[in-house]
């Protein structure tokens, strides 16, 4: 009895909260990157993007897990949202186990597997797993508030960020930071849809973002998506574009914040940056408060991951056809090289995005942040 | 009988000039991108490169047009080889016509239309064309001649340039101005390679240089050749690198240099020049005399060709089974911009590398070069 209740008021509450927080559209329909119903969770194959639309629905925890491992839901604040809906099916696979406490235990052990270094995968885990100690109603809940909670912090961020925008303006974006990143909105993202939502005329120059393409690939789909006019420009072009006038505004997300506000994000983001700022063009950065490491002292203590240099030596797409193929992008006898992330240093960056307002990259102003956390 | 006494000295010229100024190497064997061998213009199919080494033989001037137009041979140096060869050929075609000039004039006109905004063609053309008023066996002497002063300045470059490089040294290069768009030797590559041959460790970090790749596929082709140890990195990577102390200079090419030292080049090295500023790492720039456009003012005067956005949207390649395909590269329902060049200002340039040396890109130091000319 207690249950249904439970179940109803979810039912009341996703419902509501959908209208709320989903404002962004797949061919016009609204659509979270992430979310739940009933014991599955369903989500965009971000595999299959832009060239094929597809909601992968998992049906257990194991499968969610294989999801995040393999990329299917990718982004920090996605992955965060994914960990803790699959921590919440493992406690409803557990209710008719005599042994439930010791199966949610190992499911959490297997989450956290998935993508070891995803700082809110672990936040998530812990959260919905201590719920589910009371019930797996209660972790059910609390999986669903954590999402709905990124996307309010999104829907914040660009309400901030858009307080930057004025009525006409050129905004430069690296990589996806995107609503597919997190749940809905978006970081760097968001002010652009919240000023478009304002009637702002935002053009968008999608960085390409070399090796993986998720500018575009990923960006170029979301802005296609909400009819934001939008170019995606080479990596190369950035500074040639602002030399000439052209980009008003930069913004990127971030994977990690040091507590004197060096950024760590996608390779190039400090070649942006450094160029933004010759030509006296604003570098915003956009981030939840799960970004910030107010442990990390500063950038100098992030290490940055190298990937497969294949990523740099080959591309897979579709031909004219749509059939896929891999195919190399250069000489075959080389080798490469592929840092996958930068650190840019807080000096280059004009300002953080964040749910409470737009703050100084300085250990000040960071420090406040906790206060909200 | 004074043709076949010509014939003879233009074949052992031809072979001294071999032994003296071809040290590049394809499998070993040296090569020139472009050379002539009686009636023939021969020249390495350069869009076939990396992935297929293939000389194309041209019986004609028409044929060696095909070639400058469907950039089979490509880069100012060796465009402006092709152009003079294609006008000996006209000449030699036209000798036993009566109508001698009408026919050298109207092959005049076809290979000035092939590349009409290719500076060095024109000058070729037309040294080779007056020569070829007196004889075809002049205008094919004059051809030869041209290749070999263009081979011979590149090498000069290349000894000018290598000694800005310690015994051991890493320097980053931009897109191709190797030997591959010369005769030999290249621009910003000639003093790596200068540097190798008196035994100094270099190590080349080869920007990708998106859309065409020409970094990837024709820098990393010719280092490999050379057997100089490089790596491929995305176009993203140069200022991380910087940062981390990998890179201790940079040296790229130029399509335009104006008076005051400003520089034309592909898209995205301005945006180098500006981080290696930022990190204190010597950006140096190679070329010919002939690059130097004395009566442009300034870079603001440099018209900045946007090509097709196709190059950004689609890229072509082989499979692993060698098997071609193009494929897209971003989302189907975008637009992208393609902005081919950029103008670096002369302030973020630590010198030009040119034949009589070093010089600083300044108008009075520039204005000294024509009394070289």
């Amino acid at each position: 009895m207690e249950t249904n209740y439970l179940c109803g008021f979810l039912d009341s509450f996703i419902k509501i909260s959908a209208i709320i927080f989903a404002f962004m559209k797949v061919n016009g329909k609204h659509y979270r990157t992430i979310w739940m119903e009933g014991h599955q969770v369903k989500m965009i194959h971000q595999n299959k993007l832009p060239f094929n639309f597809e909601i992968f629905e998992s049906e257990n925890y194991k499968e969610t897990c294989h999801a995040i491992k393999t990329m299917i839901v990718r982004g920090a604040g996605a992955i965060g949202a994914a960990a803790g809906f699959a921590m919440a099916q493992a406690c409803l696979e557990a209710k008719r186990l005599s042994d439930y406490v010791e199966y949610i235990r190992k499911a959490r052990t297997a989450i956290e597997a998935t993508r070891p270094t995803a700082q809110n995968l672990f936040y998530a885990v812990n959260a919905v797993f201590d719920a589910g100690l009371h019930s797996a109603e209660k972790a059910v809940e609390r999986a669903q508030e954590l999402a709905d909670e990124n996307a309010r912090e999104m829907k914040l961020i660009g309400e901030e960020g858009n307080k930057l925008i004025p009525q006409k303006m050129n905004i430069a974006t690296h990589c996806n930071a995107g609503w597919l990143a997190f749940v809905d909105y978006g970081s760097a993202l968001a002010p652009v849809y919240e000023a478009c939502r304002y009637g702002k005329e935002v053009l968008v120059y999608v960085d390409e973002t070399r090796p993986r393409n998720q500018g575009a690939r990923l960006t170029a789909w979301e802005l296609e998506q909400e009819h934001i006019p939008h170019a995606v420009i080479a990596d190369n072009a950035n500074a040639w574009l602002m030399s000439q006038g052209k980009i008003d505004m930069m913004i990127t997300g971030a994977d990690r914040i040091a507590a004197n506000g060096d950024v760590a994000n996608k390779i190039g983001t400090l070649e942006k940056a450094i160029v933004a700022k010759a030509f006296g063009v604003p570098f915003y950065v956009a981030a939840p408060l799960s970004t910030f490491d107010f442990e990390c002292a500063s950038g100098k203590e992030i290490l940055i991951e190298h990937r497969n240099p294949e990523e740099v030596l080959w591309m897979e797409g579709p031909d004219k056809n749509s059939h896929f193929h891999r195919i190399r992008t250069g000489n075959p006898g080389s080798q490469a090289l592929n840092p996958a992330f930068d650190v840019t240093p807080a000096h280059y960056i004009s300002g953080i995005i964040t749910k409470t307002g737009v703050i100084k990259p300085h250990p000040a102003a960071i420090m406040q942040l906790k206060e909200f956390l």
